[in-house]
């Protein structure tokens, strides 16, 4: 198997029906190929209760084709540059993209806050991007308006990463098209999504649980209560992530969300200076060695399909934990998995970041 | 012995020349009263190396006449009205007292800050009272500009302190002067110093330290670095008082002193409900229950001055703790005690309040 095939496999894999980055990884582990996986998609599906088909080659081969015009490449999990970081935390098994992908596995601080921040907001944001960047770090962020824009002009410089919710090539806002070109030209841009694609609400969390996922570090500007930067705040800290809170006035409700952060525990941060301390106390963020991950025997149907009503006999919409479904279940731990794994596919079942399923509702 | 005689010896004996707080509680706890204690001084203090005479007893008198005369009262430790958060902190053995004093036994936090304070800040530090006030808290604070006069301000209503470093009647900024008649009308001013006493910078952390031990909580607003603010927030550290910071823009240098605070463990505090919620949680504070003070017979000369001399050898402008001296001099508790007293009295010893003792340089 080649390089290419095993790209054009990864990305058939990653963007059939129902695959999220949990439901990839298991996927890889069980049957030690995306090629093998992509072999037993429609059975395990159709285990699961709903039939879907693979991505379609020629589909892959045309995001490959338009990665290849737009100048962007496709990183996968597998490649010895993948960040460490997201692979230990399997937030995605692959990445579009666009500029120097070797700033992916430097130190970085994530920097974001309100699309209405203030104009000291946005200062604070530019100075303290410029300074994590004297220091060494590549400052990671949103590409919106406000605080992300000028965390990015502050560390264009010496490094910046633009995560996007959709492709590499969607710029938004528009006026943003200059630093966009310029982050693509000194930095990186990157996505989860193929190039063109335009992105709804339901894509941002996920682009969010990427920018926290590829820091070390969070830090929040004038987040107001309720934002889009609490959801990247939520992610840090489920992904193990410091998170820095810049603090304001309790009369300034753009500073609503910080201040609450920092009452829950957030570091309060003023300088780029608090960021460095704090994280040079931290240790680095390294992949947890994986185990080997060797083919695992399909078991007879007629057993599966047994286990398969004894496991969702103990399913509700509310959220359990894998553990507790395994004390309970009496099936080995190997089957459990694929079990869960089926009723994924077929769109049954949803996993959450704290390692707990429920049924889709 | 009537009261009015206890009052005064009181008085002579806390105003004697190098009698602090804790001298005072060590004396009336070695000799029974005031009235033996001042018997007693001369001789201990001459013990100690310097011969000082007492408080004379007809200043006194024109001190409680001059009380007397601006409608101010006397309240000593012995009172049963007394602070009791004072009492076990021995911040002071009596207080002056203009108002209402039932006012001091009440739940109370202390709202400190910025003289220069913003427009916001003073807003805040009103609505923090009004609020605190409502909901049965007594405001306390220092009579300044800015962040203290919006604090009482916003406390009058419900009950607030002033805490003078001067006589009660001694009323600075001067624009303050209704707010003094105000405070003195509907709620409380007091003060260790006696009336038409004019404060030097030397007895403002010794007021700072009043106000931090007559309250619950301690809050500051706009507190800048290296501010009288910071002081009264070490005092309530020190005397185990619930510290609050109001956090502010990292370019407004007003507030940099509380963003520190926050870093540094204070609780942020954005209105009286965080502050409320905080102290709720906490236990009320009472008096540790006190030994029994019973007279405590005075040693031969000749053995005194000896100890004395062991003792005087372990003692360097460094600070070290009784304990440590005690483990060391061979003598005991109650005979080191009474060194210290006569040392300390004699101007050569200087206590700290972590129960250290030094020479004075």
């Amino acid at each position: 198997m080649t390089v290419a095939h095993e790209a054009l496999d990864w990305l058939r894999l990653y963007r059939s029906e129902n695959v999220g980055p949990a439901t990839f990884f298991r996927l890889i582990e069980r049957f030690g190929t995306a090629a093998k996986a992509l072999d037993a998609l429609q059975d395990l599906a159709g285990r699961g209760g709903k039939r879907i088909a693979p991505y379609p080659k020629d589909a892959a081969e045309r995001e490959l084709a338009a990665l290849h015009r737009i100048g962007a490449q496709l990183l996968l999990a597998s490649d010895p540059v993948f960040p460490e970081a997201l692979l230990a935390l399997e937030v995605t098994p692959l990445l579009t993209v666009l500029g120097d992908p070797s700033l992916l596995t430097r130190p970085s601080v994530a920097i974001v806050g309100g699309r209405d921040a203030s104009l000291n907001g946005r200062k604070i944001a530019h100075s303290m991007a410029a300074d994590l960047g004297a220091a060494g770090h590549v400052v990671v962020s949103g590409l919106a308006r406000g605080i992300d824009t000028a965390a990015h002009q502050g560390g264009l410089a010496t490094g910046t990463v633009a995560v996007l919710a959709g492709g590499v090539d969607h710029i938004y806002p528009p006026e943003n098209a200059t630093l966009h070109a310029a982050i693509a030209r000194s930095g990186c841009v990157v996505s989860e999504m193929p190039p063109g694609f335009v992105p709804t609400a339901q894509h941002f969390p996920r682009r969010n649980r990427l920018i926290a996922g590829l820091a070390q570090g969070v830090v929040l500007i004038e987040a107001k209560v309720k934002s889009g930067s609490l959801i990247t705040a939520r992610f840090a800290l489920d992904q193990g992530r410091e998170l820095f809170a810049v603090p304001g006035s309790p009369l300034d409700p753009r500073s609503a969300g910080c201040n609450a952060l920092i009452k829950q525990g957030a570091m309060l941060a003023e300088s780029a200076e608090d960021i460095i301390l704090a994280l040079d106390l931290l240790p680095g963020l390294k992949a947890a060695p994986r185990p080997p991950t060797a083919p695992i025997a399909v078991q007879d149907a007629k057993s599966l399909s047994d286990a398969q009503k004894s496991v969702l006999s103990l399913l509700t919409v509310t959220a359990v934990t894998v553990d507790e479904i395994l004390r309970q279940c009496q099936l080995s731990a190997s089957t459990l998995s694929l079990i869960l794994l089926e009723l994924e596919l077929a769109g049954r079942l949803e996993r959450h970041p704290d390692m707990s399923v429920s049924l889709r509702a």
